[in-house]
């Protein structure tokens, strides 16, 4: 088994009100020194694919078919050590 | 400028209907080596704090009291490289 960490954010030039509203919440708490939050998804996703090229290879086509929506997002993927289970 | 990764996952006896889902998606599109996808948060947080330990106590403390819900989640704090800008 191998695992693969997804990491998908906005776009640094598209609104992210859900960052917003964090900071918001954060400054409501007292922690006036946050500047900025923005907000993005972190899947984990677990494959039966012994090769750790091809494994890699399939977790970009995923993200680019369904984890990301490229026109407003980035994705970044790492591939877990240990993950040979 | 500091920079603080912060992920927020469910529990793992917590279900993860959102994960389940996406897990379907990637099936019907094909990827059948795909055994399980755990969604959850990711959160960039930017402080305006010079010192890195007070930093990071600051984004655990965010982490407890905001971001994450410990009842059912677990989180992981990342300070960035490079945050000194």
């Amino acid at each position: 088994m191998r695992k693969a960490e997804v990491f998908v954010t906005l776009k640094p030039v598209v609104n992210d009100p859900q960052g917003l509203t964090i900071r918001s919440g954060l400054h409501a708490l007292g922690f006036d020194k946050v500047t900025d939050v923005r907000s993005g998804k972190y899947l984990l996703v677990t494959l039966d694919e012994p090769d750790a090229a091809k494994a890699r290879q399939q977790v970009e086509e995923m993200a680019r078919q369904l984890l990301a929506n490229e026109v407003i997002e980035d994705y970044r993927i790492t591939m877990l050590q240990g993950g040979g289970l």
